[in-house]
C-alpha cells in the first residue's frame, strides 16, 4: 500500500426534499451567488423555481447564467467570469450534473485567478485558490459534486481537458434521487457507465496491496449494477434504486477508492478525444473505450482481470483459465453496456474511424498515458481499432 | 433509504514515516499545543521523542499531560482542562489509541465550555465548540481519529458514558502502521474486534434499502478478517496487513458506513457496563456481547443474519435454512475470536455473573436500547445470561 493523504470536506445533504435547503447552505457562505444550469429541464421542473425561492427566503441574491451544455465550453466559462467579476459575487451554485458542475468549477477559478484561464487545463499554471463552489445535483454521473476535477472543451482545438485542484472541490452538495426520475434512459446509462468507468480506472492498479480499496470498488461496482438493472427494469421512479446509483456516483469519485493505490486513467483520456472530436457523450465513449482497454491489456496482470471478472461479473473462475476468465468478464460487461442502450463499438455510435491516427495522436499530446500500463501512440491505435471492431 | 447529511472533514495522512509531520500539521492551528498520551510505550519506542523533535522544528510549544490508561478517567480529563487554561493552549495533540484521543476530545470540549463537563456526558448539554485536536494514531481500533465521539469514565459511579458532537472530530489523523508493529498480540485483537463491532453496530439496521452500505460494510469485514489471520499467523511484521487494518479501523467508524441507514448500538452499550465494573478492555467485551446479541436476535429479520453469515462468514445459505446459516454464521465468529485470542464468555474474561441484574439495569439507564430490536432491562440479562454461557 501507497502512503496517501485523504481529506474531503464536501458537505453531502442527501435524500428527498433536500433542495430546499439550497438557500440556507448557500447563504453561510455568500450574500449574492451566480446561479449557473442548463436553462432546460430544471427551469421545465421547477426546480429552479424552488431553489430561487429558496434562496429568496434565506435572504441571498443572484445572478443567473444558464446554456450549459455537455461537455461544457470554456466560452460560457469566460462568460461566466465576467459576470463573477462585474456583480461582486461570492460562490457559485450548480444546477445539472458534471457539466453545469464543472463549469461551475472553472468559473470559480477564474473568478480570483488573474491571466489566461486556459493555461491552467493545459498544465502550465496551479491554483490553490477559487471561489466556493455549491452544487444542486440532477444528473448522478461525473461525481464532480465531491471532487477536485473539472473538465473543459476549449471550442478552438477543439481541446477537452482537465484540471484537479483541492480548491475547487464543492463546499456542499444537495443530492436528492427523485430529481433523478425524470432524466432520459439514455442519460441515465451515460451516468451508469461514467461512474462505473471512474471505479474500474482506480481498480486496475499495479499496487499489490491494497485489499480493502479492492472490496469497496467491487462492492460499489456491484451495487451500480444491481440497481442499473432494477431502473432498467420498469424502475424509473424507483426511489431506493436512484438513491443507490446517486450515492454510488460519489463514492466512485470522492477520492477514498484512491487510498494507497495509483489508478489508471488511460481510458479517460482515450475517451476525452472522441468526446472533443465526435460531439458524443462522455459515458457513451466509455462504454466503447473500456472494453477495448480491457481486451488490450488482458495479458497485464491476467489475475487481477479474472478477479474484476468473478467479484463483480459473476464469472465462476474455477471453469476457466484466468485469461479465458477474464475475457469471460468483459464480454458480460459489454453485454451490460448494451442492455441498458449503450453503445460498445464505433459503429453504434457513429464514429469515423479514418481518424483513428489523429485521435491517438492527440491523447498522447502530454506524453504515454495510463499507469496499469503506459500506453503510447501505438497502443492508443491499437485500442481505438479494437473499440472500432477492426480487429 | 432515509434521508442523511455526511461530512467528514478529518485530513488523514496516512503511511511510513508520517509522524514526521505532526509538527507541520499542528502548527496551522496553534503556536503552543498539549501533547497528551499514556507516558508508556510510545516514550520508550522514540514516538514521542520524535514528535517533539517534529513540533520544534515547526515553531511550536507543548505542554505534557501523561497518564490515559485504557477506559480513560474524568479525572485527568479535568487535569488536562486546568493546564489549558492556565497554559493558553490552544489545541489538544493526542498521541495513541482511543483512550488518548477521546480524553483529548474531552479536553478540548472542557477547555471552552464553563459548568460541569460531566453534563455533557450525562446528556443534560450539548457542545458546538471545542479546541482543535490532531491524533497521531498508534492503536487502530475505536476509530476515534476521524469520529465524533469520546467516552470516557467517571470514576465516581464508576459511569462510563459517551458524547457525539461534531465539533470534536479531529483536524488531522496521522498513521503510520508501522507504530503498530509492536502492539502486544492482545491489544491488536481487541482492536480488530472494536472495529468489526462499529461495523456490525452499523449494519444490523431495520433499513431495508441500503445496499451499498451493506457490500461496503461487507467488504471491510472480509478485509479485517482476512488481514488479522494474516498479522495473527506470524505478520506481526507485514506492513501490508497492519495497513489495511489501520485504515479499515478507520473506515468503521468514520460514518460512511452509516448513511442512509440507522445503527443498532445495544451491544456498545452493555459492553460498556462490562468495561465499567470490571474494567475489562472494551474491544475484549465486545467479544463476549456481539455473539450473544445476535444469538438473542436469531429470529429478528433472520434473513439479514442469513446474509451476514453467507457475505462475512463464508456460509453457503444454500445448505441450511436461515436461521442455521445464521447460526453456523454466529459459531464462525466466535471460533474467529478465540482464533485471535479474545473471550466469548463471562468465565474466560474472570467477569462475575452475579453481577448480570446489576448491569442490565444500568444498562438501561437512560431507556431501552438498541435500534435493530429494542431492549429493556429482562432482555439486557438475557443477552448477559447468553454471554455468561447460562442459557
Amino acid at each position: 500500500m501507497q502512503n496517501f493523504e485523504y481529506c474531503n470536506k464536501t458537505k453531502i445533504i442527501f435524500g428527498k426534499g433536500t433542495e430546499k435547503q439550497a438557500g440556507s447552505e448557500t447563504a453561510q457562505y455568500a450574500k449574492k451567488v451566480l446561479l449557473h444550469h442548463s436553462g432546460g429541464s430544471a427551469v421545465r421542473s421547477g426546480l429552479i423555481g424552488r431553489i430561487k425561492d429558496s434562496l429568496k427566503d434565506a435572504g441571498v441574491e443572484w445572478a443567473e447564467l444558464t446554456g450549459v451544455q455537455p461537455n461544457p465550453r470554456l466560452s460560457l466559462v469566460k462568460e461566466g467570469v465576467n459576470i463573477v467579476k462585474k456583480e461582486k459575487i461570492e460562490m457559485i451554485l450548480a444546477v445539472g450534473g458534471g457539466s453545469a458542475i464543472d463549469s461551475s468549477k472553472a468559473i470559480a477559478v477564474g473568478a480570483v485567478n488573474d491571466g489566461d484561464l486556459w493555461d491552467f487545463f493545459d498544465r502550465k499554471k496551479s491554483a490553490d485558490k477559487a471561489l466556493p463552489v455549491g452544487v444542486v445535483l440532477t444528473i448522478p454521473a461525473a461525481g464532480s459534486e465531491s471532487s477536485i476535477s473539472s473538465v473543459i472543451t476549449n471550442e478552438e482545438g477543439p481541446w477537452k481537458r482537465g484540471i484537479n485542484f483541492p480548491c475547487i472541490r464543492p463546499v456542499f452538495a444537495i443530492m436528492n434521487p427523485e430529481l433523478t426520475y425524470s432524466l432520459p434512459p439514455y442519460q441515465t446509462a451515460c451516468g451508469i457507465t461514467d461512474m462505473m468507468a471512474h471505479i474500474m480506472e482506480r481498480y486496475f492498479t499495479k499496487e499489490p496491496n491494497v485489499g480493502l480499496t479492492d472490496e469497496l470498488c467491487e462492492g460499489t461496482l456491484r451495487t451500480i449494477i444491481r440497481n442499473a438493472r432494477k431502473i432498467f427494469s420498469g424502475g424509473e421512479n424507483n426511489y431506493d434504486a436512484r438513491a443507490e446509483i446517486m450515492w454510488a456516483g460519489s463514492i466512485a469519485h470522492n477520492g477514498l477508492l484512491d487510498t494507497g493505490r495509483i489508478g489508471d486513467w488511460a481510458s479517460h483520456a482515450l475517451d476525452h478525444e472522441l468526446s472533443a472530436l465526435f460531439e458524443l457523450a462522455h459515458g457513451a465513449g466509455l462504454a466503447i473505450i473500456f472494453p477495448a482497454w480491457l481486451k488490450y491489456n488482458i495479458k497485464e496482470d491476467t489475475k487481477r482481470l479474472a478477479r474484476f471478472a468473478e467479484k463483480v461479473w459473476g464469472v465462476d473462475g474455477s471453469f476457466y483459465d484466468c485469461e479465458q476468465a477474464a475475457l469471460e468478464g468483459v464480454l458480460r460487461m459489454e453485454n451490460f453496456f448494451h442492455s441498458i442502450g449503450m453503445p460498445i463499438r464505433f459503429a453504434e455510435a457513429n464514429l469515423d474511424p479514418s481518424r483513428i491516427g489523429e485521435m491517438a495522436k492527440r491523447a498522447v499530446h502530454f506524453g504515454p498515458i495510463g499507469n496499469y500500463r503506459k500506453l503510447d501512440e501505438k497502443d492508443a491505435v491499437a485500442i481505438y481499432k479494437l473499440a472500432a471492431g477492426e480487429v
